[in-house]
């Protein structure tokens, strides 16, 4: 049995199996995987890791499984594991390349944490796990973890949440984690506080731009799936910086300096994909690397499906909680897309667009 | 000038002339005054007064002044003197006397604290200023800082706030504070944790029914207007254990020793005051103060209405905020009335109120 | 079983039996027993109780129980009445009555909670287990949680202290506990916190005065024993400001609006009890209750006694940590004695201890 | 004006000329130097960097000069660039280079950095003020950021320093930082939570295993210094991975797999340093970069030289505080040398020294 001081939780203990998995170079690689992508650019303090969020997410499926024992004791390893595949600077590049959730698979079947894992459980059956809703669910030991971390490392004020409180109510029914009547208002608040992150935090469009940078230079260093899986930032930062094309080490080198390309356009009016594909491409033809078209995702918000208890009866958590309904109407309010350009084409870029795309 | 610890704010400055109002009878009076009432049946932690919430209110107006030059300096003072006139266990007996504000008027009007205030101010200009939107608004310095204490004091995660930020992007325009457009998502926190402190803390039903134990006591104690509102909780309590009425000593012994009545029925179900009036006179009539009846008034979340600027333009917070709105439509949700009963008559009072009252 | 909230641990578990404990008379009256007595007069904050004290005195008394198996389960519900005795404002009365262990006992034998007791243990059994070193050793759960408290409450930075760490780390060898290995960073921390919170909050010159008073108001009300050892804060300050004796109604009322008597003299330099007690009898004879004297006992800083393990070896922890042997040392530097005089005899005094007693 | 986010400062303010420093790729590469090296391996949350810690910096010397307005404005952003030339890891690599002073004032000489500076100071006297008391003084803006948030990131307990209340009470005289009475209590706390941070966090013993094996390898690749000193933590991590020599990447593989090197011996006694130096001869002749030796310099503790003024007069902190001069008896204690090595020679070693050189 090892200890662990961490901020958050205060001390996570970790048992001869966990403290074998953690020491294979694949969990170690976590290590160089920041949680928070180029978050840093705007939260400077945001330098924390896949390593530590990792063990915190263990810690908290242990905890909510002393109150469930039913539920299946591999399911808290696989919630140690469940982010081993993450590429360097974490969601950024899954832009470029398949979910981390494959890598992740690809890990625990070929790296020797596979062999670790083999001790106790088959692969099959492991990777299972990786689905379960302590960890994959709408209220679930991961979300419960990068919150309240993410809010502790970046200073903002808006990730606590009563972590004991929805521990102490989370019960699972054999399928899904449900939460007792006691903890509704604290899952509440883990909602809202994941509602406040987004703008604030983790669509930060300083952290945006820096982002949209990095994937242009993988784009264009064309580093294949197969090597980029297994990579850390390191490797990663190190490549770019020694490419052959000079468009790539000039935006590996802005990002080092954060010599960051500007707003040209910033906007919630989505007039679809197909539009963005065109200005994509028109831009890329026009002004190549100088110019970075941003478009992403919509959040999802799937927490709303939630389910609760209120008087014996099982209700989503949306249906229970007008505030909830609202983080569902309010999810796109901050969504924006963008045109992001170096400094010296600013006008010239703008003067284009009107010409041909925007009114 | 006077440094006073505090763990909220770290250390508030006290000016000499706010050091001589704090060294009045008045203001010493409120050290014995507990800013959430009856709360800490329910929280045995939250035993902070009106003294140190008063202190708190002071040091935000005047860092809110510090960026908003054009407010008078007599506003901050009156920040510091908002909440003198609150009664023994603060809002509790407002149930059966006018409004706390009345007696602040009189305290100031009456009291030693009034000679310090005419060194400086005309009297009735500054009772004016008690209403100055800088501790009488929407978003004030006076909700900011209870909100922040009360979170503190119970152990509820849901009060915190980013302060600083909300500080330095309010705005006086010569009518109210209007929220700038970097400190909204400061201020939608602000109101989201008091919508959770609300049914969480504020409302407990601990509290509720311990409040009404409080009140009937008082009521049946029959102390003039004119006494009450002077006296401190030592006064209340040990005027009431000496009570010549045995129900008076009864009901705050019950009080003293948390042998707290029990809920009949609790309902979000309003079914309009004129039952309720008749009911209670049912309810007295049949079983005296073995029972009691509360019917707390409609929550009113008045902060909806603060303005903010976005893009330039003054709006309602809740029109740029979904959030906000539904926080609007939530408000009634946690709303309850409750009968009471001492336990050894709770069966009977739930035969009569079958016989006659509920289905 | 009850969950409570609590800033400094999160949640508290009761236990049915600790709840009938909790829910008497006698426990609930150290709701009114205000912790750290008049220290609010330096701390406005400080208004936290025995009550929560004692609840988290038995949170950390379970917790160590559950890593060493072999503490009888008594031990820790005598953890949560060992201040069942205290005088209205804690230590303060302390100078004129027996101290608070004799009541606690009192209470256990006399009282409803005896009666709770008695059903699981004989009381004189269980009257033994006051002593035991979970609540009264060198390192134990009660100064665990009061510093922690303390410093939560007051604002100071001082009080922090890894108590997971320590709880850990402590091991009970059948007659103590000890400080296993990896703790005695966490117990030097524990000491030093106490070693710095002793002149800042402990013996705040405020407080010590706003003491004085009280104690010369209660001394000279002549309180029987039999009477004040059942009181609580309401009681005895009733009882004060209805006093017939002039003085007493003076000095409460002086204590109630902080005109608090000035310093005249305040020396760390101890020339001997017999001295204070020739002084204190002249000063009375000229000034009665307008001046107080004041000679606190020397602290005595019994934990350096704790046994630590190092390398295998029982050690005391003062021979393990030159910093606790200098807190040896140190242990006297602030302790003061003092005069003090009612503002507008101040030159009087000084000229009259000028005349004889002081050079 | 640009407000940064920082969870131990809240918000700090960056003026237009400190945005201009911060905006050069000399500073931005601080944001990929760890504040605490290898220290990760024990604290795993320990990844913060010198880029906040340099902005923390900067904000208490900002804050010191507000009560001090004879400090001359210069060196507030000397205070910024302090840690400019830190290595890579920061001190570890002072073992094999200079001390990373000179780096710092290289960069600011000729790098992009010197031209802002240039802007508003000649930069020899721009270089003169990095040794301003305000960074480089016993009790300083550097000190007091550091151990604060290292103990923030790291979640030790002991870092909690009343930074406010010393800021307030720090005085300079044209000279030197003086810490005024007020503050003592603070500047001690100080002083104790970095003798406490120095054996738990500071020279944790796995801390020293990894830097041993990171210094051998940098060692046995020979980078010349005028390539490291411009190096961040990609540029050597990378290079090492790539070492032609294949010990150099055995132990970079190893550090970045947590596969640390085991201690042989670790021991306080100090036979003296020309032992060392032959038992490193021996070590490496017969072991080569299997066995790593650890002898790192005593701490110096200069902060008991700190001043204070106790009534009026200068004294050093030493001579008021009997905990200061244990501390500085204390300072010894917790030092160690070690011997070190790859598991699978260990025992080899172990014989090797007990033949020849340890009874």
């Amino acid at each position: 049995m090892k200890l662990i001081h961490d901020p958050i939780h205060g001390h996570i203990e970790l048992d001869d199996f966990a403290v074998r998995l953690v020491d294979t170079p694949e969990f170690q690689r976590l290590r160089r995987i920041t949680q928070l992508g180029l978050a840093f650019f705007a939260y400077p303090s945001a330098r924390h890791t896949r390593f530590e969020h990792s063990l915190g997410t263990f810690h908290l499926a242990k905890r909510i499984r002393e109150h469930n024992s039913e539920i299946e004791e591999g399911a808290v390893y696989a919630a140690l594991l469940h982010d081993l595949g993450h590429y360097p600077f974490s969601h950024t590049l899954e832009a470029l390349y398949p979910r981390h959730e494959e890598n992740t698979k690809w890990f625990i079947r070929h790296g020797e944490i596979g062999d670790v894992v083999r001790e106790r459980y088959s692969i099959e059956e492991f990777l299972k796990l990786l689905k379960h809703p302590l960890v994959s669910g709408d209220i679930d030991a991961d979300r419960m973890d990068y919150l309240v971390r993410d809010a502790y490392y970046t200073g903002a004020a808006y990730g606590v949440v009563d972590l004991d409180r929805l521990v102490r109510n989370l019960c699972y029914d054999g399928e899904k984690l449900v939460v007792g009547e006691k903890g509704i208002i604290a899952a509440q608040s883990l909602l809202l506080a994941r509602s406040m992150m987004y703008p604030t935090v983790y669509q930060h469009h300083v952290s945006r731009i820096a982002s949209s940078m990095l994937v242009k230079a993988v784009e264009l260093e064309g580093i294949p799936y197969r090597e980029i899986r297994a990579m850390d930032e390191v490797d990663l930062v190190a490549r770019l910086r020694k490419s052959e094309k000079p468009e790539v080490r000039e935006l590996i080198n802005a990002i080092d300096s954060r010599r960051l390309y500007k707003r040209v356009l910033y906007s919630g009016d989505d007039p679809g994909r197909e539009f963005f594909e065109e200005l994509g491409r028109e831009l890329d033809a026009e002004f190549g690397h100088l110019v970075l078209l941003d478009y992403p995702p919509k959040p999802k918000f799937e927490e709303k499906n939630a389910f609760v208890v209120v008087g014996g009866m099982f209700k989503r958590l949306s249906e229970v909680s007008p505030l909830v309904r609202s983080l569902v109407e309010l999810k796109d309010t901050h969504w924006r897309w963008g045109v992001y350009a170096r400094a010296d084409v600013v006008e010239r870029v703008e003067k284009f667009l009107r010409a041909g795309f925007i009114p």
